[in-house]
């Protein structure tokens, strides 16, 4: 009775490929149908089990929803079908035909609580093999503590896969619920800052990542082999984006990847990432470069906080963390005075250097200070040591001897997520500081020669700041790990997938 | 009596910098003042010319704008500042203090012609060294027919400055209007991918361009030390898109460097350029995929032709070009079928063969005949032999042995800026297709197995495509060579500035 309703389609786009003429959903419409609504979608197989000869339960996926389905043998449906139906691999695509009935308990085992899907068709758009390498239920939950890889098993017996493991299978991680939130609220970030910076007159650049020499000093930066000589990646967009800047472009973003060759495995470092660039001119104060940005920052959190609640709640039932605390205008958004905030660190019995930066443990424990003065996740530490900052950036005062810098770092629960600074663009400072600098750099170097040139010809005051983009959905989601916010991420042992 | 009313402020963001507090304006804003309003603007000294000791004009600059000045000593302004103001070396910084009157005569040497501002105030705010290697206004003309590099004038005396000077010299290069209006229209193309994408439920993704293997087959890839092995440079985001269509992201785009190691030193290829790419899935039809593509362009170029006239203009003025032929609705650009295509050649007395690719020259005589036949510059060649694509090409009817395949070109002013396909989504017709090449591919090899496994655990079908950035600038604006659509491009021979 129930041919020509279930079976394998031939491969798409083939001749002998037939359409159903059914209407179409989205499983994420599903939910709001009239009870009995006959629905077609596309979907993947999560799980598929028999119950009997002539009962199966099935669970559909897509994006964020799953909704259960059951297939039960009738005068009008074959235990043919019924067994077909719980034979289907998971993660193989489907047409499901079906009828979105209303059910009287909630169900827990799928997001669409409301609805059950009767099943009256059912099609295998592409059939997966049966046995992959990870299962994706496997990788909804968190990273076992230890991170070694070995196979491990929570308290319900539930496999524990290990970042390594998740990574080297990542088409099949990222097919994951948690990995669909995760990747979300990175658009979301991508997004809202286009957006903002658009609005505010900002033109696009692509600046080049083939370099002619190892700029910035030469260290961490990979070689390329470029045709007859020796090329280099570019480390940040930096120099070209104040070259665009000198070149008249006022206000310029680029997002693009940057790279790091440091020899480093930590949890917050990639050797490719997503660098969100800005630089602009300014007028009379590199604190309207500072606003801006701050106007930005507000900007991108209050967008996560109201259009992303759905992916933020997702990820925090995995990785629980406190929900983030925003400030409601930007211009509540404390400026810290690096000096200031030392000293707030001194008062709690954690010794600092004022003329020397901070690391990472003690931006943490400024950060839980902030938090507590000022009841906020975000904030900016502005003025750095001069000699914390790289060479192009502008000292306190305009005087080389100064112990401080038009510098500052926006942070995120403690983290630094964007550096930023007042740049030099005045040619005779430039080459006089580069020339102090211990050990001294050569403005007519062939590194250095075409940025430094590019200030000789009248520059307007400008500067800017970038983002790490995985460091800020990190920070946000309150994830262990940078590399869980790259869909293909790099470090010194990982270059594939 | 003029103290305190010119002369070169201390550096900008030093302790002695003294902010203006005149209202400062946008010089494009000028033009529509009440005759004698007092303005303040910050803009480049174009030209400085002393007339007498009592009079000398100036012309300021500011993106695609300018205005003519004038400082005339009287009782209240020195002969001290009108020298001053004769003597800034173009290109410098300045602001400027004045009113902006009315003129009788509309003004030539200016993009401001009703306007003349009278100089109250004068500060060099960044001063250019006197001898700039190029002249912006050398550079706001037509490239010389030989581009030799070898100095050249025009007929009225104008020095005709080569490509590889001006690429040299970029960052002032950049400066002229002319390369203010064409990245002007490479970001209006940008923003309209994205917008429209976005409006289409397209999730922006970012891929790596390090890769493990040489991929693709391995010819024309950058190598790289990576740590203690080696890596490439991607060539495209192709695998990794389709990759992410597999790990259930239904829609994606992404806007990055691609790299290609071609040692072809010609006027359509970089070595480094911006691939606009898009993937996604499709329900029963590939042309699904074409004719949102199809939509796609259409909102591209109708952008172009509503919001980016006066750059358009602008270049149009140098670079003479008939207005582009853009059909009035997306459903207009016509679809053309290889076949036919190659029909309508050999009917013109080109010899082709429709088993075969076309060559660009069959490409622009192809383009001539679509435009005769249909009135457009912009159509899509749809069908092209399997032969003549990437392996991963979906066959026509899902056949292997098939002469022709689901692929397309978009093409403008008859050259492709966009090649697209459906994608085999299939593993086993994916390996017998690898294996099926001459030479045979293996899907097990470090290269391919990544991707092709992706294929394995069910994967939907899905298509897409790639426009090259800046070959849709240069075929909108009829540039001679892509590099002038490039910010700072790359080359065989040229990997700086």
């Amino acid at each position: 009775v129930s041919k020509d309703k279930y079976g394998d389609t031939p491969v798409l786009g083939s001749t002998d490929y037939k359409p159903l003429k059914n209407k179409r959903y989205g499983l994420y419409e599903v939910s709001e149908l009239t009870d009995g609504t006959e629905v077609l979608v596309r979907c993947e197989v999560a799980t598929a089990r028999s119950q009997s000869a002539k009962l199966a339960f099935l669970n559909f996926s897509d994006d964020l929803d799953s909704i259960q389905a059951v297939v039960a043998a009738s005068e009008s449906l074959s235990r043919q079908m019924v067994k077909f139906a719980a034979n289907i691999p998971t993660e193989s695509v489907v047409d499901v035909v079906g009828l979105a009935k209303d059910v009287k308990d909630p169900i827990k085992s799928a997001t669409i609580s409301n609805k059950e899907l009767h099943i009256t068709q059912l099609w295998v758009v592409s059939r997966a093999v049966p046995q992959a390498p990870i299962q994706v239920a496997d990788v909804e939950g968190a990273l076992p503590g230890d991170n070694t890889g070995a196979a491990q098993q929570d308290e319900t017996g539930r496999a524990l896969v290990g970042l390594a493991t998740r990574l080297d299978n990542r088409v099949l991680d990222l097919r994951s619920k948690l990995n669909h939130a995760i990747f979300e609220v990175r658009d979301g970030v991508k997004s809202a800052f286009i957006d903002f910076l658009k609005e505010n007159r900002f033109k696009s650049i692509d600046t080049p990542k083939l370099l002619g020499s190892p700029s910035e000093g030469g260290a961490n930066v990979f070689e390329v082999g470029y045709y007859k000589r020796k090329a280099y990646l570019a480390q940040s967009p930096q120099f070209y984006k104040q070259m665009l800047i000198s070149s008249r472009r006022k206000r310029v973003m680029e997002i693009g990847p940057v790279f790091r060759a440091e020899d480093s495995n930590t949890s917050r470092h990639l050797s490719e990432y997503t660098s969100m660039d800005l630089e602009m001119e300014f007028i009379d104060d590199y604190l309207e470069v500072v606003n801006l940005i701050r106007n930005l920052m507000h900007h991108i959190l209050s967008t996560l906080q109201s259009k992303y609640s759905r992916e933020t709640e997702h990820v925090r039932k995995v990785y629980p963390s406190e929900s983030f605390k925003l400030p409601p205008n930007a211009a509540d958004i404390p400026i810290v005075e690096f000096e200031e905030g030392c000293k707030w660190l001194n008062e709690k019995g954690i010794e600092t250097d004022a003329g020397d930066d901070i690391n990472a443990q003690q931006e943490r424990s400024l950060g839980d200070i902030v938090r507590e003065k000022f009841n906020t996740d975000v904030y900016i530490l502005n003025g750095y040591p001069h000699t914390a900052r790289a060479f192009y950036t502008f000292p306190r005062g305009g005087d080389l001897s100064a112990k401080y810098s038009n510098s500052f770092d926006f942070m995120m629960r403690g983290q630094e997520v964007l550096s930023g600074a007042q740049r030099i663009h005045n040619y005779e400072m430039l080459c006089k500081k580069m020339r102090g600098m211990e050990p001294p750099m050569d403005p007519e170097s062939a590194g250095f020669k075409d940025y430094v040139d590019a200030f000789k010809y009248g520059c307007p005051p400008h500067g800017g700041g970038a983002f790490g983009l995985e460091r800020v959905v990190c920070n946000w989601l309150a994830l262990p790990n940078v590399r869980m916010a790259a869909f293909f991420p790099r470090d010194p042992s990982r270059v594939t997938p």
